[in-house]
């Protein structure tokens, strides 16, 4: 038996087990939604290509597939707010850094947290970021989302007081190495309470998020 | 003018500015401290050796060392229970790594959380770690420490539902690299929603943990 | 000459010269096969992908195609329960790291071993490790295969006494650094005891395990 | 408290909790050593420097110190031939490399192997190593230290048919990066079987050869 | 001959050779002077510290030892307003930053410059840049200094039309990396324009700067 | 909205918003280039490959494509020579690193900047740049691009006065690591007042250089 | 103009300019090898594929494409006895290794040399060396290709006593790092007097090897 | 036994068991030192420091120490200009650099060879490189020692005809690492026929280049 999923998880994490999509195939994720799907539980799946996706979709129409986060999604269930906190805001420094901030979005929201983005706010022109001084003070949890403008999450830690997660994401060139450079930035910033994920890692964070919002 | 103190930072951030104590002299502490002093804020130091403090508190003898933190501080408030969620809970794999660990403390209870802690609960024998179910189900925040036994976020992560903070540490040696492994595993766990900081960074996973429990 | 096989190697040190197949054409692997079925000899290759397979195998049908570990054999002879110690049990972390215990697995029974698996029992969820106590305790050896979840060794050389050989493998992303990450927790594990293969090399595993179950 | 000795490990694993020295203080090592001397039970600690021991021996004068292996021990049993398979064998590159073989001596004795040592056996000179084929041969396991000469591993597994162990040290200057150089040639070894752990870690390899070695 | 200096380098590169006094002894350092002094020509060498600087300033007492940027000069000129653009900005992160811009800024002003300096400007507290503007505005060419906040130089980059040269210092702890962070996010700044030199070289920063602000 | 263009830039830095290509789909800079040329800007984007410029120019005819520069173009400007100190020199080592030079030169003629160029100058035929020596000192800045004959910057800038800004290549293989050796050589370079940016970044160098070479 | 070819070199140096092939295109090849073959010229090109060699023979048939080297030539002299010292042999330690062997062998042929090899003769089966010990006796330099059995030239530099160069190969996977480990293997052999080039630089290894026996 | 010295490596390599000595005592050079006194064989040992060397030395006042390459030797014998091609001319980039460059010259001339050095020859002033071009062209072979000016044997090559070997020194800061920088350099160098050693490895340079000068 290849997979020998966790569906007790939920119950002792607060998060159901999430497939990661990247080195699975169609047929085996197929066969881990079937056991989700019996049990009407949420599925979801990360690291999803289209073709990968409408594979799957041809056994289990009922699953929805998000092309901007590559996520799969089934059994979603309507945020109930008084379960939550309040607002995740999520802030991405370039265009190209969008589809990680959406994995974190669509995570956010299947785990019921209601969520506001604010996208392309990078370091280099500031008025970007101070434009949205409301909704950062408003937010309960702020995610950032960083590649090349590995710098944007110590800027934002600065001007709030809510937790901040900051993503690293792989964008960029030459020394931005995947993703390291960004990575490292973040950990060494000097605005004390800033925690960190794995490059790429949306759906992580919106994990940590959720933990931090959940009542 | 070397120091230019963000006396504002608290009010921004809910947490003052921290002075990093590491490359700075006995005189610009000293400087600095008395900035504070006159106001009546809280001052907080990391990083300062045992003979650094010893130098400092002889001009400013209402400042308190703690030797296992390696840390400084004056004008500690008394927690106030109505304004935080709960209780931080901080875990600590080896004994080796207790002075990360105890920088973490006597942050956040200067910041004005609850703090308990159980040290010396290492994977290579999990009973010590399952023992303390209970604290960890009630815990709102946990932060974990580890250095050599870098897997012990993952497994924590496992079996509760609070936020958790890891903070690797320099303790190991060969591949250890300072820290860089414990770190690396801290960011790759497949336990969703863990967040990471610096290593050695107990004074950043306070503040984070710090700013998650406050109300 | 191309290739000059050490034909001997099985007298000198247990086991055969094994064909590395991932930068030999079709032709090359062919060619070296012959040698091998003129003497009737065991017949190994790994790291083949199934086109390479293919061409190979309409010149010598008589080769076996294992898919899933990427191998191809011959000449395979039963196992003699006399000549080893007991059995090799193989635990897997993750779905995706299949492909290196099923390397593994193919390599420890054409050396002779009996082997049973226990795959996808990742540490976010211990129960699923928990309940192969007993296979653990039976063992004579022990592989543990992990990536994304290097922490796995760990905690399995925590709950047994015979020997645990780690391969880390190069499934995750971002800081899992094709694997390395796995290879360094897998290095510093405070379990005492723990021997680590290269990235990916079930073979090598199997080897060493092989060497540790003949009597 | 500080420390949460595992004394039930050897009962779960066949090794005691070993105290890993080098960042712990004289009076910590003396508070666990006590523990463990009221039990009579076996008492290893690795990395002590002899001013530390000389610190701890003060307290504790019936604790040995080795100083080549740099070990403390105390309530060392008789090694039992009825339960082990035969002979660890312990081979060395360097005369630099010694420290390292002794600490692997006195951790496989100590858990009741008999052993023997041949030093300074590098590759430069073959003839060194060759001249140990008797003992190469008559060995149940083989534990090969080296740092500068980190090719010896391979060559020792290409002459023998038992499982062979490698340590790397982090003797060397320039690229051998403290070890790093060595541990790379010995995790990609073509001889096949070769396990490694981790730099300068001569304890760890003692407990995987005693494993193995275990009836 | 141990050295063999370049005494025509300021006629072909319009800056003199400067001694790199790390590695050398304090005779070393006294001989080569000698030969600068003979010429009445600019001397200056980096790196040196004060017990070095002692032994030096016996044999040649006309020479001045700048002590918090560790540098030694002779013969320096008065500026001359009508060579140079206009003022260079030295900007400084953090406090243990100082020595880095304090060698600039010796090193600018030995060569002609006008220099001014603002220093403890880190990103965590914005407000304190931006009170700068104006003399941001005003420079004709601006060295920012920084370790832990690696991120002051993109922000510096996006207000200001003037070329900016970056200098990362060893500043910081864990994943700073001695530099390497701080380096890394300076190259990746997506503010165009920004140039970079090695870590803790405040000497080529200030090198650069005044090729720039040379008439 | 994906993407939130900073109009603004050009009046605060000098330099508008130029488009980073390279994660941005053909849609997502059509988008973005229609915003520039109804406002009549000039637009820039660079890091486009062949295929998505066609794409982009079939919605946007009127914007041109720099084949060896991989950049696009609109709305560029005569330059005026009243605006600039003198001409950039655009050094480049070998043939294979001439996109890079040509990036570089593309942007530099964009920002207003008369540019001149010599290509396949390397270090191991320095006739060949002793041969420009009229041109180098004619130069008010100089870009010097190379990737396997790394040395060529610390050659050229100990044979000027006016400054040099470095840009490593990717170009070269084994130990070159894709441009990082080329980097490092650049920062290391004993001749003084050189400044870098990241592997590959004509464009930075450009930006740099032209905010030199403004009035 | 792209190319300035260094006519000179073989003057100079004793090595013509040879080409680089990775990173050049068809039509730049042609253009450059044209203006070797009207000079009559010997020319060379290294890192060619098939499919560029096909292209560029149909402009240039009198040159000849080498397919296990991937190499390029024309205008290949007769070896001269007279102009040498003696013979160069070529020894490879896996048969992946071979196309790196290759491309030294026929460099060091076309710059005049006698060469002989010796293929697949790895550390793990030693007697495949040892029965070429006359061979390497007479050489008068030995190059020694190696991959993942990078130990072999720290052998062979053990019993021979004429000048050995080390090419590191990229063949290997996990941590072979693309053939640093090799490398590094190779750097800190104990065995006095082996000298390295670049990963798979069996060019440069020959270059070197042809001017130690050019008389 | 700690020590088992190769005493016919001479007679199969031509080059004695040199001592490594940074890792031993003086006792244990002092016990090795007489094996080779006894036997009236050529002595030599490197990386000792004055300390070490002042110990060793008064148990064996027959050895010289040489302070500026920090090595020890006993029975030089006289050099024999029959046995050798030529001269070996040792060039050294930086004042810096020395101790490397004399390790080579002690080494070379031990074995037997005629050494000529030039001092203090950076890139940055290339006329101190071109004043030795006689002393070049003469040369049989040339070691070139560099750390921050790592360039310096790429321009070496590319004017003469004899092998060069280039030996990179820990000499820099920051981005330096220690010499791995002056290492990948050197390793890239478009100069062909460059072959490299470790990081400060004056003795095995002078080992290849005296197995290249021996007749
Ligand atoms: N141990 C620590 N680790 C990381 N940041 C710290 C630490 N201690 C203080 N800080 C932060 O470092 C900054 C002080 O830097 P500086 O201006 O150099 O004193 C403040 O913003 C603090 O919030
Ligand atoms: N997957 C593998 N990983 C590591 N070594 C292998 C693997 N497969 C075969 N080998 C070894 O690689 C060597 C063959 O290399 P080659 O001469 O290139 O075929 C043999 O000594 C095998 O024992
Ligand atoms: N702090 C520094 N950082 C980098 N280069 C320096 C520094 N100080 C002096 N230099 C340069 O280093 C070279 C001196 O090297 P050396 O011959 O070893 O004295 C000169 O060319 C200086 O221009
Ligand atoms: N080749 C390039 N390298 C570095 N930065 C660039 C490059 N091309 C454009 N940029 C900058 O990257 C930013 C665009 O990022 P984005 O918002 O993701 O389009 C702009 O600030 C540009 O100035
Ligand atoms: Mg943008
Ligand atoms: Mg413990
Ligand atoms: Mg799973
Ligand atoms: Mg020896
Ligand atoms: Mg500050
Ligand atoms: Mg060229
Ligand atoms: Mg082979
Ligand atoms: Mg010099």
């Amino acid at each position: 038996k290849d997979a020998c999923i966790d569906h007790h998880r939920s119950l002792r994490t607060g998060i159901p087990e999430v497939i990661y999509g990247e080195s699975k195939s169609a047929a085996q994720i197929v066969a881990i939604a079937k056991t989700f799907l019996q049990q009407q539980a949420l599925f979801l799946a990360t690291r999803i290509d289209p073709e990968k996706a409408n594979h799957i979709r041809k056994s289990c129409p009922e699953i929805t597939y998000h092309t901007r986060a590559r996520m799969l999604s089934c059994n979603l269930q309507e945020p109930d707010p008084t379960r939550v906190h309040g607002n995740i805001l999520i802030l991405c420094a370039g265009t190209s850094d969008i589809p990680v901030a959406e994995e974190a979005k669509i995570t956010a929201q299947a785990l019921g947290n209601p969520v506001s983005t604010h996208y392309d706010a990078g370091v280099a022109g500031l008025h970007r970021l101070f434009s949205q001084q409301e909704a950062i003070t408003a937010a309960s949890v702020i995610i950032v989302v960083a590649g090349m403008e590995g710098a944007l999450p110590s800027v934002v830690s600065g001007i709030c007081s809510c937790p901040v997660v900051a993503v690293p994401t792989s964008i960029g060139y030459g020394t931005s190495f995947g993703g390291i450079t960004a990575l490292l930035g973040m950990l060494n910033s000097c605005a004390p309470g800033l925690a960190v994920v794995n490059i790429d890692n949306g759906f992580g964070a919106a994990c940590h998020a959720s933990a931090i919002n959940r009542k």
